[in-house]
């Protein structure tokens, strides 16, 4: 049934009831691609749509209009900065429409720094770094992939040398879109500096649109303790949210060095997009906070102090026997909300703690088997 | 109240309670800004939120993921096609993050058609002119403005006689951000036409951000007859919709042309975001249909021929008095439903059937007036 803006066609409401069902038809039928796909909270944030919700311009300056949610954004961001090791007052960031502004925003930072720069991504990278490469005038080298999609950094190192009087700008892949490969920050940090390139002569951009949220994780692959430049990642795949999104995270100083030399990009707006989506910023907010712990007001009513999943208790002289009861009452009673009577889990926390102490399903049986 | 992601602060209830309580008293004193800030079909509109919505890439290619709204995106570019007067098969476009989008797009069409080509810019032009001079390495002027905000033809004509080696590239802005200012694209045409720039020697560009909507009812100041190469409007001014968008409209052949000269750009993807939006579509969608006739079903029952605002009554042979009757009663039955009992009111179309004969409020108390 199509949509047209005819008068002979169905009526809207027939159009869109159609067109929701067949959704929910394919949502079991979504395999090939990295996008989590169904937004739980979207009920309780539906009544947002009722506002034109519009973040134009920089996060961190305020608007004279209040149809806005940086404060929201600036706490998504602030998150971000934590999980890829940079100071607050150290970094400048925005919540994008998706990986692409954040690569053509990453390329363009890379590019006002070293103006002669040349832009180096494997031919794995996602297309919209050599989109960038295009649309902004650059040279640009491709790199040659291994079979797993991961850059071949002996090509890079070839291509270094012959470049060796231009700055090069370096497309890291933090997850290719079609293996998931990981290019190796390390190496190529090594590669540089093995190649005679000094920290002002190259500029880093790690397009981490799939794994960004994973690796920080796994190692400390992704760190501005390292002399990256920027770091961009979407925000629907991993987290999930409505429509395409992301998050740029880059250097203050870099931002604050194009507001002076470059007017027209920086002074008014430092962002791609001027217009920016409101929501978005929610939804991720949402997302995050919904990952932390389950419960607000267990937490706020116990007054507990929380490091990852985990909570402590500090028994005081002024603790007694009866403020314990309560405690553990209430909590056996909250985890059958929690965790809906078994039918999910409480999260593992046996590296922090020992696996001996661990409630989660795996240790817990792992504990009571023979 | 500050949305922090720390685990110390209100619960996420309290804090999105406050947000909205915020937004809602808010509304009434929003004046300075051009955005319909109110979106009043979001409740219908909401249960779209649970999916992840993505017109990747081209609108006229299908995905092989069901998750987008191409179809109702189509549905908006063709309504726009025909009120700036280009024919199906002829343009092509899309549904943007906004008016900057548009602005980055439209100008980086007329660079590749144009490699040498200077921008020339109105100083009221929107400042996503001058970024994407900037961001796309292109020689620009900046036109001066009369005190009304519209481009001054002499200082355009000095600037054109002083580069006629050069093509142009010619940013005219329909509706500028303070003054709301026209420029004329008839006398920009003529001016072009007089310092002797041949039509395959300059492109034109739009940025009809905030009155594309307006100007088609009021002249013909837009339309693809005269030779532009491509038009932007944002969505969210003039139609309303929750969060930034726009519409870019072009002639097919450029983008033709982009396909077969520029790989990376076109050939995959001839749009900027690639990841796209997919709830904007259908929100434009939906603004655009209830504009239409109020009532599709009642148009459907008696199978009425609608242009703009009317709707005739064919009296055959075949046609009894009874017939006519029922259509008369269920008629002013529905009027009543329409226009809530009289307190909102019908479309005026005295131009159209003269204004003796119009019921709109205006012309029926001015015909019982004495």
């Amino acid at each position: 049934m199509e949509p047209g803006l005819k008068n002979d066609g169905p009526s809207l409401d027939t159009i869109l009831v159609n067109y929701l069902d067949t959704l929910t038809q394919r949502v079991n039928y979504h395999l090939g691609y990295p996008v989590n796909i169904c937004y739980d909270h979207y009920a309780t944030l539906a009544p947002l749509l009722q506002f034109h919700l519009n973040n134009c311009g920089d996060p961190f300056l305020q608007n004279t209009v209040d149809f806005h949610s940086k404060d929201f954004e600036v706490a998504v961001l602030d998150w971000f900065a934590q999980l890829w090791e940079i100071e607050k007052d150290q970094y400048w960031g925005y919540v994008t429409n998706g990986g692409t502004e954040g690569n053509l925003h990453g390329i363009l930072l890379g590019r006002e720094l070293l103006p002669e720069g040349i832009l180096y991504a494997s031919k794995d990278s996602h297309y919209s770094v050599f989109k960038a490469a295009r649309m902004y005038r650059m040279d640009s080298e491709t790199i040659k992939t291994s079979v797993n999609g991961e850059m071949d950094y002996s090509d890079l190192r070839a291509k270094l040398l012959q470049n060796k009087d231009k700055p090069a700008i370096i497309n890291v892949t933090i997850g290719t879109t079609f293996k998931g490969a990981i290019d190796n920050v390390d190496v190529i940090l090594e590669t540089l500096k093995d190649c005679g390139y000094s920290q002002d002569r190259f500029y880093i951009h790690c397009d981490a649109a799939l794994c960004g949220l994973m690796t920080p994780f796994i190692n400390n692959m992704i760190s501005f303790k390292k002399p990256i430049g920027s770091v961009t990642i979407s925000g629907h795949k991993f987290l999930g949210c409505p429509m395409p999104c992301g998050v740029q995270i880059t250097r203050k100083s870099y931002i604050n060095n194009l507001s002076t030399n470059v007017e027209y990009i920086a002074s008014v707006d430092a962002t791609i997009s001027g217009s920016r989506n409101g929501l978005t910023p929610i939804f991720l907010w949402y997302s995050l906070a919904c990952k932390r712990p389950r419960d607000h007001e267990f937490v706020r009513r116990w007054q507990l102090s929380c490091v990852k999943d985990m909570a402590h208790v500090i028994v005081m002289p002024g603790i007694t026997r009866e403020m314990l009861d309560n405690f553990i009452s209430e909590l056996v009673q909250q985890r059958k909300v929690w965790y809906q009577n078994g039918k999910t889990n409480p999260p593992c926390v046996g590296e922090d703690i020992g696996a001996q102490n661990c409630a989660c399903s795996y240790h817990k049986i792992d504990y009571i088997s023979p």
